[in-house]
């Protein structure tokens, strides 16, 4: 169909819409625009209008109006997602759930709570705060925990924390008919039937959308301690990660950035480093604890070619540290003002890290931009900024290209093709390669949740 | 149909299974009725014969057949689920996994492994000992990979170390179809396409033959502790575990036995301990960490009233202690010679652990016939042993309805009817409170993967 006949099929489901939301439902160009893109601009698609719900049975309306008309619908949280998840290649409604952003229930005595939807990262940590309580996963972005979940987000504390996948208790789903489902309890752990909170994380909008969220949340570590360390070579980086996790040290975060984007944050002036291959790292737990971990990772650093392993125990000197970690996307981008980076993200068996690394920086040499490289480390996992001219056939080709490289490197190691972005639109030829016979297992539920494809279709696989 | 009809309609397919496995199909009653029946005694139902698998293809031959003549599969590890999972309700072949006990593959950098699905909990921590690594998911039963996968099964180190769900990366599964697929990477985390691995861990068979499994693994470390503790209340041992969770304690075991159990428990004669409310615990890490958490814990059980704060530093004590512990089911039950106990399996929130087991106590009063608690109560998971005479109509159905009202009670408190024992047959009726409109979900994904209902039927699901 052409998009006019998009918008003529749905004419009359729009219609409908209009009369449940009013004002709530927008066909404004920059509003439809705005929520068909994603921050890296690469994909861009809009939704024929965007309905900002504000409750589960609103979602759970608009779901049957779209079911009834076979209208596809995109969930969009904060539109961070990497890899075109927020696209509407299929036209339809996106459903932004920003609005959806209270906290449902605070289970301090449990370390849990529930939170809607559209509640970002940086809110829920606020207000858990004064009860002693944080939420670990931290991608980067202030990302909505909806979202998060739907992308089986994770980041730089996942090593010790674990990803999304650990840290959802349970879920309010909307399904492609409408009906509203509760998966899991407020129990830790339970063996009750299919693990249907944990399919549906991950499962990026194509399966139902999430508009509630339980959390497991931390007691705050009575002692943070960060600690900085650059190194003369990549393999002593990467050897003192390998060491670190061997030896049972609970390191909270352990991130490497390489020599060009360590040169790239110096310039946004937050830090001044040695432009060499780097590594941060945070420690948290009793003080005693934290002392001892730095003891034993200290050594591991000296003993692998690290010097400047210097300290921030003060919050404020680890905010600033963090904070530049958290800028290195965009300071690798002002290397190459007005390029469009693509941020690849493979994740391999953590042995393979230092070959897998080093071949890939090979591999950057060919490129005609350039392309620093970042990584969570303690799960095997690392970006390749390419900062390529999104205007260039030639640098677009060779983008590619060198991606593809990258997920076969990634895949002969054992590893996969994205380690935390999804696969959206993005990596759906590279899942078809990973996932192999068991895509059609994937197809299968896709088909039996939402036998008409109107929930994000696109993504995932092609439809 | 009768029993007759069913091996009737199922003799052509048995057939083509003899000329497959020759001596490895047996029909003998005596390996019939051990492969359809659990430890407990409870569930009884001999599948009409048993096929020793030797290999994934093998398995994927054996289902080929058992799908033309859509003849129900059970698959079977070491018999030891609790729930009725082995028992061969419509009849149909049991695929015994116990022959496939190889190590796959180790990879001792990456902390991960993958075993064929009979290797046992005991003989994989066996064999990577001497690499100075172990598997912390323990049951209580040596139980194999492949049941522990298949029925999410957790144990004392969970509140450390989480489920099986967290420490599965990948699977090997025999589709009903015959196909054979891989689920997960090497990689430590991954977000490509739907969460297959967790889908199949906890389906019980119903999805699914799970022939190999990929682990994760974690370094020995380098000191561990355990300590027993004796309460004068159940409140004050309860509260030392709520409390140790909020300091943030990365305590490896926290395990409840009461004061009946307690009792058992020293009538064996590898401890003596007052018959009080007792806790277990476990301390792992370096040596400072694990004096640090002993002198924290060692204070909350003094301020909750907690004596005999006993230490077990050299293994010798500690494997007493943990033996003392694995045996309470044993113990229990010589309470009351020639009973047969049924194991209750509720999970709460922690919080809610005191008034529920309280409550649940009080209950336990109107009981005729003994009925001791014990519980991984880090998690909030604990069960009551009810050393019921399956021969008195009148026991079974005290029995029955006392797990009807626990189960109500850990509902009310936000908990689910199973921690870890799963649903097999005996918590079907539960699962359907518990799942509420989820359970459709639930269906439409057997329906997909297995239309013509031959995995397991009868389990999870009523059919």
């Amino acid at each position: 169909m052409s998009a006019e006949d998009i918008s003529a099929a749905y004419a009359a489901g729009l219609c409908e819409l209009r009369t449940l939301l009013g004002a709530r439902l927008s066909s404004s160009p920059s509003v439809r625009d705005q929520h068909g893109a994603d921050p890296t601009g690469h994909f861009k698609a809009a939704p024929d209008a965007v309905a900002f719900a504000t409750s589960t049975t609103e979602v759970s309306a608009i779901t049957c109006i779209c079911s009834a008309h076979k209208m596809p619908i995109i969930p969009y949280g904060c539109g961070t997602s990497l890899e075109g998840q927020v696209a509407a290649v299929h036209g339809g409604v996106c459903i932004d759930l920003s609005g959806m952003n209270q906290m449902v229930e605070l289970n301090s005595s449990d370390l849990d709570c529930r939170v809607e939807a559209g509640v970002t990262l940086r809110k829920l940590n606020e207000s858990i705060r004064q009860d002693g309580l944080f939420f670990p996963v931290d991608p980067g972005a202030d990302a909505s925990l909806g979202g998060m979940a739907a992308t089986r987000a994770s980041g730089t504390n996942a090593v010790r924390y674990g990803t999304m996948s650990h840290n959802v208790l349970g879920l309010t789903v909307v399904l492609a008919s409408g009906a509203i489902i509760r998966t899991g309890t407020r129990a830790r752990k339970s063996a009750a039937g299919y693990d249907l909170t944990r399919l549906f994380v991950g499962s990026e909008g194509t399966l139902g959308v999430i508009t509630e969220v339980q959390l497991k949340l931390y007691p705050f570590p009575s002692s943070i301690s960060a600690a900085v360390s650059s190194f003369s070579s990549l393999r002593g980086a990467v050897d003192t990660v390998l060491q670190t996790l061997h030896c049972g040290v609970p390191i909270a975060r352990i991130e490497l950035l390489d020599e060009v984007l360590m040169e790239a944050v110096n310039r946004r002036g937050t830090i001044n480093y040695p432009a060499l291959p780097t590594l941060f790292f945070e420690f948290q737990g009793t003080t005693q604890s934290v002392e001892e971990q730095v003891q034993i990772v200290g050594d591991l650093v000296r003993e692998n070619g690290g010097a400047q392993f210097e300290w921030a125990l003060l919050p404020e000197e680890r905010t600033r540290l963090w904070r530049a970690r958290h800028e290195a996307f965009w300071a690798a981008r002002d290397l190459r003002p007005g390029c469009t980076p693509i941020a690849t993200d493979v994740c391999v068996p953590i042995s393979s890290l230092t070959e897998c690394v080093l071949e890939t920086k090979n591999d950057i040499q060919e490129l005609p931009f350039p392309a620093p490289v970042t990584g969570h480390v303690g799960d095997g996992n690392f970006h390749v900024l390419l900062l390529m001219d999104a205007g260039s056939p030639s640098e677009a080709a060779a983008a590619e290209s060198f991606n593809r490289r990258l997920i076969e490197r990634a895949h002969r190691y054992g590893g996969t093709c994205t380690g935390e972005h999804g696969v959206g639109l993005g990596k759906i030829d590279y899942l078809e390669w990973e996932a192999g016979s068991s895509l059609s297992c994937m197809r299968a539920i896709k088909a039996a949740l939402d036998p008409d494809g109107i929930l994000n279709p696109g993504k995932i696989f092609r439809t």
